[in-house]
C-alpha cells in the first residue's frame, strides 16, 4: 500500500521530487505537513485544507490517546473518518510532547511513565503499545516512541537515549501487524554528528520505509541545525521519504528541501496565525500594528488565496484587535497557502530544472562569497 | 433603489412572501439577519454565510464608530468593501448598545453623551450624526438613533423615551442625504399598548420605507412579547417591511412571521454556536454532554449543511471540549444553516399556500385547545 518513488533529482543540489502513495492518496513531495495535534488544523476546516493544496496532515498519537481516547476514534471507523479529512495522515507518536513534561515523565527501558498534562492522570507508554495506538488510529504514516532529550543534553545522556530510541525502534517494528500502515524511525543522537551516524546507521540496517530526523529546531543555533541535519541524511537512504520534524520557517524549508528533505511539519504559520503575524515573500508582518490600521492593500498582492482576494490589511487589523475568531480563520488561511504555495513552487522550478534559482533569494541571507555552491553540498 | 414588495399573502395568517431590493442586491423575506456586531458574523466567512442562503446581514453602526471608526470604512469604500460582503447589510443604530451602557450615558433633547465601553472615550452622538455614520459606513438600511429604556420601565419613563424617539426619528429623516439608503423608524413604547399604538401612527406619519418594532424580547414575558408584537403591528403598513428586532428562537421566528413580520435578526444562533449549542428540529442539544462522546451522528440526521454532512456529534463534542476554534466555525455554520433552511422552509411553505400547516407543530408548546385559529390573528 505505501510506496515512495523519486520522479527527479536537482543536478545543483541534493532536492529531489517524490511522490508518496497511501492508502489514502498520494503526495507529491517535497510537501508540508500542516499540524492537526488534536484532530483538527486549528481555525481550518478540511475543505479549506483542500482548497490550498494540502495533501497530508500531521496529527499527535499522544494527545489523541489521552483525548478524545483511541477507542472512539477506532469505533469511528478512524481518524480520517472522525476528522472529516480524506487524505493521508501522520501521526507523530508523542515522544516530544512526552519528553516535555519533564517532571512528570519517567523513561526506563521498558517505556515511559507520564502524568496526563490534562488530568494528571497516569499513564504508561511502550514502543509496542505506541504503535498500537496509531494502528487503531487508522493513519497512513506512524511514527516510532522516541527519546527526546533537551538540546544541550551531555554527550553520555544524549548516547545513552539514542541507543534506548534504537532498541525501541526495533521493538516498533515487531510490533507492527497492520499492512496498510508505515511505520518511520526517527534519527536522534542530540548536536553529536557521531551519534546521529551511529543512530541512522542502525536504524537503516533494521529497514524502515522511511526516516525522520528529530530533536532538531528545539532551540539551538540554526547552524548546528543545518551541520546536524546536513550530516544526519547523509546517512538515510535516498529511496526512503526523509522527514525532518518541527522544521520550520519558509527558508528553513527551502534550505532542507535543497539538502534532500521530502517531508516537514511546523505549527509555526497556524501559530503565528493566531497571534497576527503573517508570512509574505517580502518577510513577516505583524498585522496588529497600527501602521495597518488604513492600509488598503491586500496582506500579499498577487496572492491566490482566499484572504488576499477578499480582505484588507485594515481589515484583518480590526479583525486582530478585536479579538474576533475570523482572525484566526483568515490568518491562518493565508499562512498556509503561503506554505503550501512555497512547497509547490519548490516542486515546479525542480521539475524546471530551475531549483537552486528558484532558491537563491530565500537563501541569500546566509550566503557569503563564494559559498554558494558548497551551500547546497553542505 | 430601495424598493419592497409583498408577491403573496397567506390566506389564513398574516404571513407574506416579500422583496426587498437594495444597492447589494435583493432579499427574499421573511429573513433572518446573522448579526455581525463589529463587521464580522462571529467565526463565519462571507463565502460561508452566502453558502447556507444568507442574503443579508446585520452589524452596528455603534460598535464600529468606536472600532475600526467611521473613516476608515468610508476610505476603504464602505462596509461592503470592508468586510468582504457583496450583499445588502442593515446596521443597528447602536441604540441598544449606547443605552445598555446604563450609568456610562445620559441622555438629553439634543442627544446623547456615553462613555466608550473599549477605552472609556466620551462621545456625543445625536440623530443626525447617527444617520451621518451610516451614510459614511454606506450600507443599504440604517436604524434611526432610539431611546432604549429598561423592560420594566414606568408608564412616564416610557411614554418620555417613545415621545423623544419619535422626536429624533423625525430629526434623522430630515438629516438624510444618501438616496441609495433606506432609513427605518423604530417603534417604542415599552409593554404599554397605547404608547405603543401612538409610536406606532407618529412614525408612519413621518412617512419611513419600512418599521422595526424594538425594545422586545429584553428580558419580559414572552408572552407580553407576543402580545405587545402583535398589537403594535396591525398600525405599521403592509405595504413597507416590517422588522421585529432582537427576535429570536426558532419557534418565535415562525410565530412572528405568522404575525407578519419580514426581518429578524439575533445573536442566538451564533452564540449558542460557540457555547456548545446547537439547534435541531428536535430541540436544542448541547454538545459537551458526555452522552455524546461516543455519539456518531451527524447533528441532525439529514441536515445539509457542511457541519453535518462531514462531522459526528462525537467530533464536535471533541472539539468544544479541546476548545478548538473549529468547533466555533462547525457549530455557527451549523446553527445559521438551521436559521436560513428554517426561514426557507417558511417562505416555501407560503408560496405553496401550506403556511399554517408547516408552522403549527413550531407554535403547538403554546396552543391551547380551541384556540389555534386565533393564535394566527395575534
Amino acid at each position: 500500500m505505501f510506496r515512495f518513488s523519486v520522479r527527479q533529482k536537482d543536478s545543483r543540489t541534493q532536492t529531489r521530487l517524490g511522490s508518496l502513495t497511501t492508502a489514502h492518496g498520494s503526495v507529491a513531495t517535497p510537501a508540508f505537513m500542516p499540524v492537526a495535534t488534536q484532530g483538527t488544523v486549528k481555525a481550518m476546516t478540511p475543505r479549506e485544507l483542500c482548497e490550498i493544496g494540502t495533501e497530508i496532515v500531521l496529527a499527535n498519537a499522544y494527545h489523541l490517546y489521552l483525548r478524545p481516547g483511541v477507542e472512539l476514534i477506532e469505533q469511528a471507523g478512524g481518524l480520517q473518518r472522525f476528522m472529516g479529512w480524506d487524505g493521508p495522515i501522520l501521526t507523530d507518536s508523542g515522544g516530544y510532547q512526552i519528553f516535555s513534561l519533564k517532571d512528570l515523565c519517567r523513561v526506563s527501558e521498558e517505556g515511559v511513565r507520564f502524568r496526563s498534562h490534562l488530568d494528571g492522570s497516569t499513564h504508561f507508554l511502550t514502543p509496542e503499545t505506541v504503535v498500537r495506538i496509531q494502528e487503531r488510529l487508522g493513519v497512513d504514516i506512524a511514527m516510532v516512541l522516541d527519546e527526546c532529550i533537551p538540546g544541550l543534553a551531555s554527550y553520555t545522556e544524549a548516547a545513552r537515549a539514542t541507543a534506548l530510541t534504537t532498541h525501541w525502534a526495533e521493538r516498533a517494528l515487531g510490533a507492527k501487524t497492520r499492512a496498510d500502515q508505515a511505520l518511520f524511525a526517527i534519527v536522534q543522537g542530540g548536536v553529536f554528528p557521531d551519534l546521529r551516524e551511529q543512530s541512522a546507521r542502525a536504524l537503516v540496517a533494521l529497514g524502515f520505509p522511511g526516516y525522520a530526523v528529530g530533536g532538531l529546531s528545539v532551540g539551538e543555533d540554526p547552524d548546528l541545525t543545518r551541520q546536524v541535519a546536513g550530516h544526519t541524511i547523509q546517512f538515510l537512504p535516498e529511496t526512503c521519504p526523509r522527514y525532518l520534524m518541527g522544521v520550520g520557517t519558509p527558508e528553513q524549508l527551502v534550505r532542507y528541501v535543497a539538502l534532500g528533505f521530502d517531508l516537514f511539519d511546523c505549527v509555526l504559520p497556524t501559530r503565528n496565525a493566531r497571534n497576527g503575524t503573517l508570512f509574505t515573500r517580502a518577510g513577516k508582518l505583524d498585522i496588529r500594528r497600527a501602521v495597518y490600521a488604513t492600509d488598503q492593500r491586500a496582506v500579499e498582492e498577487g496572492c491566490e488565496c482566499y484572504t488576499c482576494q477578499h480582505f484588507s490589511r485594515a481589515y484583518l487589523r480590526h479583525l486582530a484587535v478585536a479579538g474576533e475568531i475570523l482572525s484566526a480563520q483568515l490568518n491562518t488561511l493565508h499562512n498556509l497557502y503561503f506554505y503550501q504555495h512555497l512547497m509547490r513552487a519548490m516542486r515546479e522550478a525542480l521539475a524546471a530544472g530551475e531549483f537552486a534559482t528558484f532558491a537563491r533569494p530565500f537563501l541569500e541571507p546566509v550566503v557569503t562569497e563564494g559559498a554558494e555552491e558548497r551551500l547546497w553540498q553542505i
